[in-house]
């Protein structure tokens, strides 16, 4: 497996950007090799360096030596809180709002089934019908639970005609998973409160990638996975965002010891923890967590308006590149083609789509297929170079060309990817 | 730090059933010091070696080369269903009735919501006020999103008379996390179903430290933490068992994408999965299954009947000891005294119960402390020798007679144990 086109035949004008890259020594942070390029960081991003080491100082010491003293003498308690806050420093979220822990799926839940109880009297739970099926799947059975309550999907261009009057709760994905299309979250919000309603955001595909700011857009909640741009590992612990206004009038729905006041008093009757702490529930995952704290590392110093620039020059050298050739071998694009309204991912659809991105794959380009046509390349500036961007290009050219997808063992479909 | 009493000095008859112990080899799959007794399996089991050297397979080659493939190719996506099956095996469940992930606060409320769903109609969901305050926290939580839903609080000894035609479920800790009091599972269940109400266990002290054997008890429902005697890693995946004849009739509440009978399909609509995969939600956490799938190998070829012969020698050895000198102290066993009714700890009771185990740990005796009195050493059969056990009531009546927890540093409460 070796990719096709070497970095060396890149056109001058791409090196010259990676020439000019202020983040380009942030990829030494990462386990990458250089035969591959990887555009699935919108899935799963690669392995930060300092979070190899850290895993093996946790268990090695922490749990080997330390054992249950490391509660204490390590802080894993406070993991949830303390990491929760360094993903608030890239959300735009001050201290205390954020709690990391739990899958994405269980804190959509969590946040929804809270803010549905703080707005009993209203019965309508809003989304539209291209967000995340798990984020669908999760208000239905909310709405089991508590059959007051009615989830009412619409196409997303009707979501805010949607919102009225009796409207509990707006939930909707900051970042569209399969286009990429990314909405106005302060305007969004702002026409949601004009109904009375809470908004509760999905960031999965925005935390790390966009600039977002939480507490200035005045969000009230937001969810969302560390394992996609925030390198966190596969099913890295997610996290949930409650501004700091709610906390009082929105006690946890989903209970558990880590969300009370003094969770070893071991008190019969629930009292909740200051701050986003009370939305923790069960105990946390100390090495998934601790993985995570290591990861965010590498976003040290980085400036989230800096890397969205190179996140759009990448993207838009991809989609000129692909635009060269593309049309004529049947490829459309699915992102916004403005640039300002896409998150940090290019879907281009083709009715091969997956044994196309199997040949790619194959040629060490690496990104992902979404049933039943479509294709995503992720743009992750921490790790990506334009000279990756540009052989992700031509090895896609190549693949249509020679028609190298026509090939049986590429159309097998695996489970995932 | 280092014990006062070397495992020499054990009397005759205590290296005497050391020398006959058939587990006593397995203590060399951990990573344990000589120096520690450690007796705290019961909050945090030891590292497994094994576990040491799987997570750093999985965080160097399956992240960190094989990236998002090893969603297929390492077999990431049947974690939850495999390592769930291996903890069947060890409380009696068929294949396919167990699924791994969330936390056992998590597992404990989606298993309850949707019994709760299953049985609608009934009212009542009972459990008693010695349960594990998570647990407790839990149900309210349920409750307020359902207020159709009371529930009932009552003392252990109440809990089969409380139960009536009115009860949907009864939610029972199957070991007293303070006294280690075990109850009768079949019984208990049989008792619930002549009500035509349901049970959920949980076994958070159970699984890994005594027989159970829920298909054969006609048991419903039951989830358990896997840090503890399962040595699973700090905030381990929990596991949340259902009986096969339930699935149909008891959809999930808790929904999520991995629960789907095609997660990568991406549909619209909510399509439960065979089997108890059904009840997994989100994106499973990869790092903290695969420790815990290499920590269950430290039980093949282990009969749970004669590890649990092992554990009532050790707990008796050690009660008989206390009792030499316990009552002068002011010690008082807390768990029952018939070994045949207790779990895999012994809880003893002291006004100075804190700063005694601190005096403990402090000599390498590590055991835990539960507000406001209590004192817990839990028996782990894999790890601990006869001559361990001797150790540590030695320790304790030397810091008994020497008054040696009368020491101000001692007293200064950490958060945890």
């Amino acid at each position: 497996v070796s990719v096709q086109s070497s970095p060396a035949t890149a056109p001058r004008r791409v090196l010259a950007l990676d020439a000019a890259d202020p983040h380009a020594h942030r990829r030494s942070a990462f386990q990458l090799d250089d035969d591959v390029v990887y555009m699935d960081g919108n899935s799963l991003g690669p392995l930060p360096l300092g979070a190899r080491a850290r895993i093996r100082q946790v268990v090695d010491n922490e749990w080997g030596c330390d054992l249950i003293r490391s509660w204490n003498t390590n802080d894993w308690i406070n993991l949830p809180r303390r990491v929760g806050d360094r993903i608030g420093e890239l959300i735009g979220a001050a201290p205390g709002q954020v709690v990391a822990g739990d899958s994405t799926s269980v804190c959509l839940f969590k946040l929804a089934a809270a803010a549905v109880q703080a707005q009993r009297g209203r019965s309508r739970l809003v989304t539209d019908t291209t967000n995340f099926p798990t984020d669908l799947y999760g208000l239905d059975g909310l709405a089991r639970l508590d059959p007051s309550i009615e989830v009412v999907r619409v196409p997303p261009e009707a979501v805010l005609d949607a919102v009225d009057r009796e409207t509990s709760l707006l939930v909707l994905s900051h970042i569209d998973y399969r286009s990429g299309a990314m909405r106005d979250l302060r305007t969004v919000t702002a026409a949601a409160h004009a109904c009375g309603a809470l908004t509760l955001w999905d960031l999965s595909h925005s935390v790390g990638a966009v600039p977002v700011a939480l507490d200035a857009d005045g969000a009230d909640l937001a969810v969302g996975c560390t394992y996609k741009y925030l390198n966190g590992g596969p099913g890295a612990p997610a996290f949930a965002y409650v501004a700091a206004r709610l906390h009082e009038s929105m006690p946890p729905a989903l209970r558990g010891w880590m969300g009370h006041r003094a969770p070893f008093a071991l008190d019969e009757a629930f009292s909740p923890a200051a701050g986003a702490r009370r939305y923790s529930c069960g105990t946390p995952e100390v090495l998934g967590l601790s993985v995570l704290d290591a990861a965010l590392d590498v976003f040290t110093g980085v400036d989230m308006g800096t890397l969205r620039d190179k996140t759009a020059r990448m993207s838009e050298l991809f989609i000129e590149l692909v635009e060269e050739h593309g049309h004529e071998h049947g490829l459309a694009l699915v992102s916004p083609r403005n640039p300002a309204q896409r998150g940090s991912h290019v879907a281009l659809e083709h009715p091969h789509a997956y044994p196309i991105m199997q040949a790619l794959i194959a040629r060490g380009v690496i990104g992902d297929f979404r049933a039943p046509n479509l294709m995503r390349f992720g743009f992750a500036p921490l790790y990506q170079s334009y000279a990756d961007v540009w052989r992700a290009a031509q090895s896609l050219r190549d693949v249509l060309m020679s028609r190298a997808w026509d090939d049986e063992s590429f159309k097998r479909i695996a489970f995932v990817t």
